[in-house]
């Protein structure tokens, strides 16, 4: 750990951060400066000013991206500021590069109210193709993404959420077929309320899941709980646990089939575990340390366990899906990511691994398995068309995708 | 010009816009996504948050220039609109990287509406080196650049206002050697009082010209002329013209020594050369078509010509400043390009052409003259250490520039 925190500082600082810009067409003498600026330049602007859908043509904005934040809620590190949260967003947009060859540019903006961040980004719509949200705290984010879906005529995909849910959603598809359950009748528990677990909460109930019981730090989520409430957690009540049961996690997640964690480390007992249901299925997410080790869950009788960790079986990471999921998207000019694109993005990495490769120690495919950006952005486009928010058809999209490949 | 028009199209089509994003450091297995991103992504951030100078070092924030435009003043096309300006800016980023290898970013905002445009550039603080003001029109172009440049620890240079006036005064300098006239002892009238003839009035002041007039298409602008007057003009007018001359241009440019169009075509005709002091020097920069072409110009006792045009000799093309300013200006981590800034950037451009090469058709550089951006990128800095603007010595910048050259 030594080691990576010295490499880690040592590669940044050689290469002064991550990206860099780079030219498509050649600058190298007065006719090229005619072509690519002035005079020939106006030519595309005033195919843009006739058509303004020919700007996806002649510029790069249908394959551009920013990763917005403002830095509230990177990481482990919490609310450290736009500034400090930069190599993050740099890290995110190189990421969206090596896995979907997407062009994506940072933007850490510097202010925590909200509707500046959504003003400016609504501002900024022209010259991106999508907008990543990452890193914002709750409940803002909830509101900044809502907003600026509703507002924007291009995907707004705040990642923390939905990524999250889309590659957890996926794990418990396979985990389910591993120990011969189905999402509709088992019960399943959620420990924390932030963006990822209010999300995943979200993905499961369109997904049907059976009965589902989301806990923050003050226990069991309810309609009418007398304090610690707040918009989101009136809605989330609303749609969720419907017996209105009350209590700590470790009286609600006795008899649950499933434990999604998005919590913090030890969250869940040995003891806990032991009182679920037979073939328990544990997500442990908390980074870096989970709400319990694979080894003490399943000692303790659990029959599928996932992290969020690189170094143990069955890793929750976003890189399995945003990839995807924005070049899908991208590929058939979608005008937004709704949530049957983000169940079809589930399905398509969960639909991976094939029947008789599934184990309880591979039920989410490696991060760099090179068939899962493919797979999820096939799937998402297609979606995107059957739902009516695709402004290309896929077959447009796949002569794009074959030429671009 | 038909070919022209032809190929600029294919070119941006085929490449689907001028810039593409790519990576630094490499993204091929689970250990580089530790360093790059989770968890080793951690060590820089803290780097930030516990001294902010440290951005520079382990992002691309010392290296990145955003291209901000409205699209209300685009080339010769005027109002075009934030989506169709897109390729000019992306055309400018381009420029950035092929000049002075500066990562540049075009941002193409959805408002007309100076104070948003104010608000929006504020909040990008964190991410960006500097700001580069793109195709805005005026008088809104002065309020924005003032505001930002009061308000911003970074510098924010506007292209069409400063560049401009950076290569005019450059060309000038060397258009009254080859003529044998000083500046003080010259009178200039400039014609057209938009974003550039602002900026070349004020450089041309600081450079302490003799005697200036200003036109607009109300003539020549006076303190209290009754009519077409704004806060600009206004200050123009106290600055300038002392005697209060009214009247047209035809009526202020007897006796001038210096004509400088950023105006219209034909604006200027040979009578009215006929009627300047003799020697003129006549800068005819309106674009495709300047206010007299050359030959005319000469015909009618022009010494020395100049215009907008790559076909004509002495071209005044503001890629022979831009580029260096931005290298100088973020080589010394500069928090503003101030005045001295650029008058040392026009006099490194004009300084690069010696005594014994200079003549009437050779006061300008070539932009492709590879001297050029290292000169005024070497002045800049220089000018910014001795201004007290620059955040890190020259020394510094000069082992920057020696490395990454």
């Amino acid at each position: 750990m030594e080691n990576l925190r010295e490499r880690a500082l040592l590669v940044h600082r050689q290469a002064k951060g991550k990206l860099t810009v780079e030219l498509k067409v050649p600058v190298t003498d007065a006719n090229d400066l005619s072509v690519i600026y002035s005079p020939g330049v106006a030519e595309p602007c005033k195919q843009i000013r006739a058509d303004g859908e020919e700007i996806y043509n002649y510029t790069v904005k249908g394959n551009f991206v920013a990763v917005v934040s403002n830095g509230t809620a990177v990481l482990g590190l919490g609310n450290i500021g736009a500034r400090a949260a930069l190599p993050v967003m740099e890290g995110k947009a190189a990421l969206f590069k090596a896995f979907a060859g997407i062009d994506a540019v940072p933007l850490c903006l510097d202010t925590e109210d909200p509707e500046q961040i959504i003003q400016t980004v609504k501002l900024l719509e022209p010259t991106f193709g999508g907008i990543n949200l990452e890193d914002i705290a709750a409940p803002a984010c909830f509101v900044i993404e809502e907003r600026l879906r509703q507002e924007m005529g291009i995907p707004v995909f705040h990642d923390d959420q939905h990524g999250t849910a889309i590659v957890v959603a996926a794990g418990l598809a396979n985990a389910l077929k591993v120990v011969g359950k189905s999402l509709a009748d088992c019960r399943v528990v959620i420990n924390g309320a932030g963006a990822a677990g209010v999300a995943i909460a979200k993905l499961l109930l369109s997904m049907g899941v059976g009965d589902l019981i989301v806990c923050d730090t003050k226990g069991a989520i309810y309609a009418g709980r007398p304090h610690g409430m707040n918009v989101i957690k009136e809605e989330i009540a609303r749609h969720t646990n419907h017996r209105r049961i009350s209590g700590t996690l470790a009286d609600v997640i006795q008899g649950a089939d499933v434990f999604i964690g998005v919590s913090v480390a030890g969250a869940l007992t040995p003891r806990m575990v032991q009182t679920m249901n037979r073939n328990a299925i544990v997500f442990a997410l908390a980074n870096p340390v989970p709400e319990i080790m694979p080894d003490e869950a399943k000692a303790a009788g659990a029959a599928v366990v996932a992290t969020g960790r690189s170094d143990l079986p069955n890793q929750v990471n976003n890189v399995l899906a945003f990839p995807g999921v924005f070049r899908g998207a991208l590929d058939v000019r979608a005008t937004e990511i709704n949530e049957a694109m983000k169940i079809a993005a589930a399905e398509a990495i969960a639909g991976l691994i094939q029947p008789k490769e599934l184990a309880e120690d591979y039920v989410i495919p490696n991060p760099f398995d090179r068939r899962v950006v493919e797979a999820v952005a096939s799937a998402v486009a297609r979606v995107a068309v059957e739902t009516g928010v695709a402004r290309v058809t896929e077959k447009t999209a796949e002569r794009i995708r074959v030429r671009e490949g």
